[in-house]
């Protein structure tokens, strides 16, 4: 019986499954739901076990477990693969916008809606699914590499406990590839792989001047306004073509393979629907790079917030005391976060006039971003498997966003291929969350076809 | 007996009113003292009708109540002059930080301490002195010139009501010169005139993006961020030599003369001292001036406050749906409030990139500067007045501040000139407000020598 058919055949089995499991409120954020956490690590210990994974433990953290499991392959020699994901689930608020129970799964024509439908535990759940596929079409025992499997449970929590997880026990987690599951596709017609994430670091930036508001007729025009001083730092953040001035901000960035820059504009944008989804009214950005390029492959500078002096009702004439500003920077493969900061201090003292005095606070050590080798076999043969499975060609994208895969990867050592099929349109983190049925038994799909074309081409 | 005689004579008698009057809590701007209001124009009433004013009248408004007096020359030809004051006060909050009650005035050494010591009743009464002493100087029944007293109810409150009761009344108004006694001098041992003051208009910006945070990784840098664009505009207020670039913004604006600003150098201004008043650790302002010219003579643009995205702790990676400031402008004599407002919305527009919306709103028409003509015989009378009184040369200051007093010259046509002995370390609008009993008898001094020169000179 081929992979396909297994997995045909398995469909309502695997969707049980799935219900069961999703009406577990696994809300890592919530500490009311911190043992339905717990509750969610031991059912998918438990659903593993069932699969036939020889070995599965449930790791406990000084916050909420992660669920770890191997299936050595047959042949000792087979490479060794680790299947990143995560069981915790987002809040549900506003519960009230949500059209059925979020913890009440409902499939409605080929969506099933509930929270962790799609973020994270559906595109979990598809690698049970997937290895007993490739059991059934090879007629094997044991798949044909060793499959680990690592499952997160804080990951909608900032993931706080999970590096030191991976270096505790970095040795169990031994492997050639790791796999995440954890991300989009294009859309359900333009099936796409990852190749990469961006990194970011944030600071907030702090212009004190006088010891208190002063008022303005008396001594406006004649010292430094905090405010005005921050608006000229910030407005020089960018030059006339949006390129970033932070001094060595672009060091070492990796550019895109035209490779990849080809296969990006063949994807089907449409600018106009991006901008709706933007809810904005025109596109900004960095001269020489395309709307998707600049949100994939070049790192940025954002205002997030800005305050200070009267924000209140009416008017205060004043010159404020203080200026407050929090500033994040996306950063794509090559750069490195630490150095990126000492970028942003030099910046920041070389724009603070006399007479004011700066502080930066940056909220941690920031994340790297990641980007798949394209040329490695790894990722060909991902590429390869989502290819056989969808039966269409395989595009790339990358994820704008940042996440912990970074850490994985530097950690591990070793190099990631993202196979996942959740939608922009799933509306993750937000009410009436829902994944594609079909994607899902493609993603097994494509994970019974990774094994087998991973352990040919080793 | 000449006039410093008299007011010696009458010292017990001046301090002995100002204390009944000042136990009168009139403070406009709480409802529960509006009974207070009412009683002191009552008080200050009774008490112009026994100076010997033939007509006191108290003029009711749909607010609090203004005192109307009038004493004839006897001369029909003499010029008349309006004194301009007000018999309201600030709150006493912080009430606990006064070192004595506010209304018990208490004198320690030559301070008078009490609310309202200086602003504005010590200095509205010594105008009853003065006249008096006038009278006792020349042995006449009625002062040299024509004087009228308009004692407002509600300036600090923001003179709702005193335009309105100016256009009314406009008749019984009118006069050759007003004269405010309502500011301050240099210091005690240098006495001054104040010559001008700036007006004032404000606005507040609102750029309006994205009608929603948006998730920077998803979104930052390929769409416009109101905040960065918000920086951009208000980093672009001013120039390299913090020029204003607002459109026509010193369009018709009327230079200080070399006289005026040669006298402005003479004052002995210690910026040192200056800075920490200000709480600044450094002056700052437009090329080609000094600070005391930066704060008095030239028109300034401020951020008073700015707001957008996430203000709280923590970091929110989104660009925000918006961003505001407000921004007020200090004016000086040329300026019309009008044009400056349409040079702001003509800029705003200018500086808001595509895809974003603005909007401005003005908090309402502005408040022209005003200043008086040194060239005028009024001018050197005042001056000279005074310098009779301190037996000093005296210089000009400006106030950096705004106040209803261009209301006054442009209602009534007629030039100001500002006769007052109040001192920066009054302490006005805070607790322990005090006023130098020795310079109330020199501004009384100074009156009785004012209509004389006035008369004089007509």
């Amino acid at each position: 019986m081929d992979a396909r058919a297994y997995i045909e055949a398995h469909r309502e089995e695997f969707l049980s499954s799935l219900d069961e499991w999703l009406r577990i409120p696994s809300i890592s954020a919530e500490p009311e739901h911190h043992e339905d956490v717990r509750a969610s690590a031991d059912w998918l210990a438990d659903h593993l076990r069932a699969t036939g994974f020889p070995t599965v433990e449930v790791w406990q953290t000084p916050g909420l477990p992660s669920v770890f499991a191997e299936w050595p392959a047959a042949d000792p020699d087979a490479p060794t693969v680790l299947v990143y994901g995560h069981h915790d689930v987002q809040p549900v608020d506003p519960v009230e916008a949500w059209e059925t129970e979020p913890f009440t799964p409902t499939l409605r024509g080929t969506s099933l809606y509930a929270r962790g439908a799609s973020d994270d535990k559906g595109q979990v759940l598809f690698h049970a699914l997937g290895v007993r596929a490739a059991l059934a079409a090879s007629g094997a025992d044991a798949p044909p590499v060793t499959i680990k499997m690592l499952i997160e449970g804080e990951e909608e929590s900032g993931s706080v406990h999970f590096p030191d997880l991976m270096r505790e026990r970095r040795d169990r987690l031994d492997c050639d590839t790791a796999v995440i599951s954890d991300t989009t596709m294009w859309s359900a017609d333009v099936p796409s792989m990852c190749v990469g994430m961006r990194g970011v670091t944030d600071v907030q930036i702090d212009l004190h001047g006088p010891d208190r508001d002063l008022h303005s007729g008396s001594f406006g025009g004649a010292v430094p306004n905090p405010l005005q001083a921050m608006s000229d730092l910030l407005s020089a953040l960018h030059d006339d073509d949006n390129h970033i001035t932070v001094p060595g901000f672009y060091d070492g960035v990796v550019e895109a393979t035209d490779e990849e820059r080809e296969l990006i504009a063949r994807l089907p944008f449409d600018e106009k629907e991006w901008l709706s989804t933007a809810a904005s009214a025109a596109t900004w950005g960095e001269k020489g790079y395309s709307t998707l390029e600049r949100v994939w492959l070049r790192p940025t500078a954002e205002i997030n917030g800005m305050w200070g002096g009267h924000i209140g009702e009416g008017r205060k004439t004043i010159v404020p005391a203080s200026a407050h500003a929090k500033v994040s920077f996306r950063l794509v493969p090559g750069q490195d976060p630490v150095k990126v900061q000492q970028g942003v201090q030099e910046f920041v003292e070389a724009h603070t006039p006399a007479g004011l005095r700066a502080g930066t606070d940056f909220s941690g050590p920031g994340t790297r971003a990641c980007a798949s080798d394209l040329s490695s076999p790894t990722l060909k043969a991902a590429r390869s498997a989502m290819e056989q499975a969808f039966g269409k060609e395989v595009l790339f994208t990358r994820e704008g966003g940042s996440g912990p895969e970074a850490d994985i990867a530097e950690i591990l050592d070793a190099p990631l291929v993202f196979v996942a099929v959740g939608l922009d349109e799933d509306r993750i983190h937000a009410p009436n969350e829902k994944v594609e049925v079909p994607l899902l038994l493609k993603g097994a799909e494509s994970a019974a076809h990774l094994w087998r074309e991973l352990a040919e081409r080793s």
